[in-house]
């Protein structure tokens, strides 16, 4: 039994929809979340600036002492998992993998995979990687969708005419392909699931990749007997680099629960506590 | 004459749009281009992290000794002017004022004044304050428009189904409330300028921020008798924060003409300048 929390950021809010599953699966842990809506969004960023944004994101969790770190952002984790691993002392999870998992194991019967997400998520191949590795031979098609995060942003849902044409757009031409699992890799896409698959038709299957991690992190903290304890109620703690007030607004319709309060960290805060984790590892 | 260059700086590429009209207007002056492109968008933004960002963009800039430092983004003229004004020691134009001044010249004629922009422009209450000071009593429709600037970088034109369905979703509401101008109170917007005036219908004269911004900064060259020789062909020259290739295939849209080569500044570069001029300031 172990009382320390779980830790989990993202770019922004979307991680929410990860924090969800979290929620329902372990309502005995406590969470502390960081969205970085300072610099929201990392989906169109090179590698060196999602890198060193997550590591100061990392690194300001780190004072929470968490027994896990859970990294809800699937451009993270496609472009620094393993630089954020290195960096704290603590398991690391991301979505990528344990979203590949699952959809690799719907592959066996064959046909193609879908992988949807950010241009960087996409455009990085580190979902192509794990999945070649998972189901040797397997066909990946990526497509990258820019329009789903803003129009989930501005509040619509799947049923809004305008998303429904957008989803047409980006999907109706892979009818055809023999697609059988679609990867949602954006924690924004499942609000817009219900487009997504009647876009792509009957027969896809949807694989929801923080849906998937928050098994990932129950297995973790089984298998490293670092549960919480039964009687213990699981609270939530959000911070944010900017905006409080629009986090919790949006926010709340990934959690699919209110949320009370959500704490404003100044850049300075994070950026110090990333310098000051750097000198004492430096022994400055 | 003075053969010092014009620096610009904008939160991305959409400053672009107002480097088009300056490179027009002013083919012989020499023009420095920074985007902050590894921490775009500030639309979606506070006060806070937008003054920081602008002043660490500004002391970046600094450092090609200008003679005028153009903010060529909205978000940060609204939010952020008189911080970047007060920090550096030459004359500074922003975009919102000359925007505002030539929609209310045209709003003599009575009826109200549209302002388009991003959420956090139009929230700010900055243009409206500017518009009631030149022309008192003018009623002011504010309307955030987040998709557009999304649908710009995804490559969409003004005859898009997408971006005509968006456009019309925003602005039709709008016809009948007597809306005699609209103020393109985004860089991006001027790109998506057809569907917009289709939208809202005839009748409404369409106000472009940054080509009145750029008539501002001849008329501040030409007062301080700062204009270059006739002789000199000007030259652009552009750094980014952040994937410079991905900022020459959009940004040659906004600046039409071919943009040759971007250079990447790394994130410590202009923390570390912005640092060094505080330094300096404070004599350490």
């Amino acid at each position: 039994m172990n009382r320390q929390p779980v830790a989990v950021f993202d770019s922004g809010l979307g991680g929410l929809s990860v924090v969800r599953h979290l929620r329902r699966l372990l309502p005995h842990e406590d969470i502390v979340y960081f969205g970085d809506t300072a610099r929201v969004p990392y989906g169109i960023k090179s590698q060196p600036p999602v890198v060193h944004f997550a590591l100061e994101n990392a690194r300001f969790l780190q004072q929470f002492d968490p027994k896990l770190i859970a990294v809800a952002c699937n451009t993270v984790s496609a472009l620094a998992l393993p630089e954020v691993a290195e960096a704290v002392g603590v398991p690391v999870v991301g979505v990528l993998e344990p979203g590949a998992r699952a959809a690799a194991t719907l592959a066996v019967r064959g046909g193609a995979i879908l992988l949807l997400g950010t241009e960087a998520t996409v455009s990085s191949g580190a979902y192509e990687a794990a999945l070649t590795r998972l189901a040797p031979g397997v066909r990946v098609i990526g497509v990258p969708c820019p329009l789903f995060v803003p129009l989930v942003e501005e509040g619509r849902v799947a049923s809004d005419p305008i998303v429904a044409a957008v989803a047409r757009e980006y999907l109706a031409p892979l009818r055809g392909q023999d697609v059988r699992v679609a990867i949602l890799g954006c924690t924004h896409y499942p609000l817009l699931r219900d487009a997504i698959s009647a876009a792509l038709g009957v027969g896809v299957e949807i694989v929801d990749s923080g849906r998937e991690t928050s098994h990932a992190i129950r297995d973790a903290l089984a298998a490293a007997d670092a549960l919480s304890d039964p009687q213990h109620v699981g609270s939530i703690r959000c911070f944010v680099s900017d905006n409080p007030a629009r986090f919790g607004r949006i926010g709340s319709r990934f959690l699919e629960e209110p949320i009370d309060a959500v704490e404003l960290v100044p850049p300075e805060a994070y950026v110090a506590a990333a310098l000051d984790a750097a000198r004492q590892e430096l022994g400055l």
